[in-house]
């Protein structure tokens, strides 16, 4: 058994309101490391077995499809340790 | 100028809507890899310099407070290299 993870972000140039108000909370509370924060998703997918090569072309079309939009998005696929 | 990654999963015993939806969402447009699929959110933190070891602890301590809900959620925080 095998998970894969999918690590959505919005690209750069996107507006990420997200990670603003994040970003805004973090020193109302008292920390100030922050210089920007941005915000996005992360897929943990268990697959069966060791991944094949035909199954990682399966889930990087369906992060390009399902979970991330290339319009907006970028996307990484792993398989985790 | 550091990338500090945050990953905030659900905790494994704890029911996840979107992740279901996503997992069965998946057949649906042809792709049968997944046994099962959980979703969560990704924090990429930009701080100045280097971080420190104060910095690094002042990141866990947001973690717990803000970024994550630890009755519900595991987090894990990383430094992007």
């Amino acid at each position: 058994m095998a998970i894969i993870v999918v690590e959505v972000m919005l690209k750069p140039e996107i507006l990420d309101p997200q990670g603003v108000a994040v970003g805004a909370a973090l020193p109302r509370l008292g920390f100030t490391f922050a210089k920007s924060v941005r915000q996005g998703k992360r897929f943990e997918i268990e697959v069966e077995g060791t991944p094949t090569a035909a199954q990682m072309a399966d889930i990087e079309k369906a992060a390009a499809t399902l979970l991330a939009n290339p319009v907006i998005e970028t996307y990484v696929v792993k398989v985790q340790a």
